[in-house]
């Protein structure tokens, strides 16, 4: 099933709601849960226990005729990415200059995000402060359940599900400051959607195409199967040391093919589509403002 | 004026309450508001109008009888710290072999905090994967106001109040992983108090003595005006692309005399004690398990 945020047209307002064939939605309070659920709240609620959720009678509204919102338009803790996940964007990343020091173990940053973007909105460049707009087309993962001290072996039973993302990045900050949270933290750097397909849906390490167009133009090309830290080992090194609460989002790193890995750099300007789509998610697509 | 949070004798569960004088703490409900308004509900509704707030009638509690919680429990955000924002701490860290690129803007990172660790309370030192516990003293800074394209001259309106906060680091973790957060994010790593004091009666730039023993043994001893990026030019700088919103918490860095600048280094281990004072605010002290 996919968990979505949006307004309803029949509602009038926004709301968190199911669908199960990705073509009808039903509202959280259709399912019998208070009509004040949202989506973090729905997640939280519900754990991992997908089998409590069942198609109600009658039509729903149809998915088509909604206006989404980032799945979890306000996510309670900043979002964890993992840097320099895919090995052919490491190569990019040390040729345009990032340089990290030689380790086994994953790199997190993270992002602050008072507001995700939503499918459809338009990314705020920040061109006053920002000259180098970057795309990264990610697998985003969102928790389902409190995990502390979980081995990599048990990490998928706390997984409720899988999202696509965008880690908008403005470049010469993130290599200006030394730590990259600030170039990674601008006011509407996290478009996430369209929705969160359940990870009953797609197991716990799914391997799924991953792309990133701009302007119709294929940047992007990768799979989730090559993360170079599965999510199960990342779910299982964090929780070693932080609660990772339900609701938490992780973001899995990018393949290559960003705009700093071109010689010269091909960075977003006003005006410009960036389309991320993972296989069996959805298609996330934001123009920039 | 202090704002704290604590467990009042009197009604036997916690709340957030206000001292003018620092004996006496009154209620956040017997200066008109909501019985369940919070520290963090209490700052975004007032902002910075703190002329509204007037002591009053009654004996409240004695605040030698409560027993205190972190200020803000449980932060909206994560935490953001400015790295190596004190000159001698530099040094220190670059003999250490923390060496961030020459720049003259400031570098932040964040620190995941579920929730803050409460004055005298025991730090979990990770022992399991953590090798190297640190202690670094701040002075924390809460914002009041949402902040965004806030001018350096400007930023002081925007502050609400100051704390004491320990930075508490996994130094293997925070060297070993390229991006320091991890390092610095696990559980109970932030302990901040012992409360608030507001900013009308600091200012919004207070040059005051901190310091920080560990066991009785003087190890840090700086300035809070000796900051290389001020408090204002923090906020100016982030807030030109981050809604700092109310309640953000800020960490201004730590002086020199952290636990790796020592040869050889001497981390806390499971007993110690580390006291954390910024003269004008107050002791936060916690013991380490």
């Amino acid at each position: 099933m996919k968990l979505l945020t949006y307004k309803s047209a029949a509602l009038g307002r926004v709301t968190a709601g199911i669908s199960f064939d990705g073509e009808r939605v039903y509202r959280l309070e259709e399912l019998g849960f208070s009509p004040q659920t949202g989506a973090l709240a729905f997640i939280r609620e519900l754990g991992c226990d997908f089998g409590r959720i069942c198609q109600p009678e009658g039509p729903g509204e149809a998915l088509s005729q909604v206006e989404l919102l980032a799945p979890i338009p306000h996510p309670a803790n900043n979002v964890i990415c993992i840097g320099l996940n895919y090995r052919d964007h490491v190569a990019e990343s040390n040729r345009a200059g990032i340089v990290e020091p030689p380790k086994t173990d994953a790199s997190y940053f993270t992002k602050h995000v008072n507001q995700a973007v939503a499918p459809g909105k338009d990314i705020d460049g920040h061109f006053d402060i920002c000259d180098s707009l970057d795309y990264e087309a990610e697998l985003a993962v969102v928790i389902g359940r409190d995990a502390y001290h979980v081995s990599a072996e048990e990490a998928g039973d706390y997984i409720f599900g899988f999202s696509a993302a965008n880690d908008v990045t403005a470049r010469h900050l993130q290599q200006g400051r030394g730590q990259w949270f600030f170039g990674k933290s601008l006011d509407g750097f996290f478009p996430m959607g369209p929705w969160i397909v359940t990870r009953d849906e797609l197991g716990a390490a799914p391997a799924l195409p991953i792309r990133c167009t701009v302007n119709g133009e294929l940047r992007q090309n990768g799979n989730t199967g090559d993360l170079i830290h599965s999510v199960a080992e990342i779910i299982a090194d964090l929780s070693a040391g932080i609660t990772l609460r339900a609701g938490t989002i992780l973001s899995t790193g990018t393949p290559s093919g960003v705009g700093m890995g071109f010689d010269p750099p091909r960075f977003l300007k006003p005006g410009d589509r960036v389309r991320c789509e993972i296989e069996g998610i959805g298609v996330l697509e934001n123009g920039v403002k």
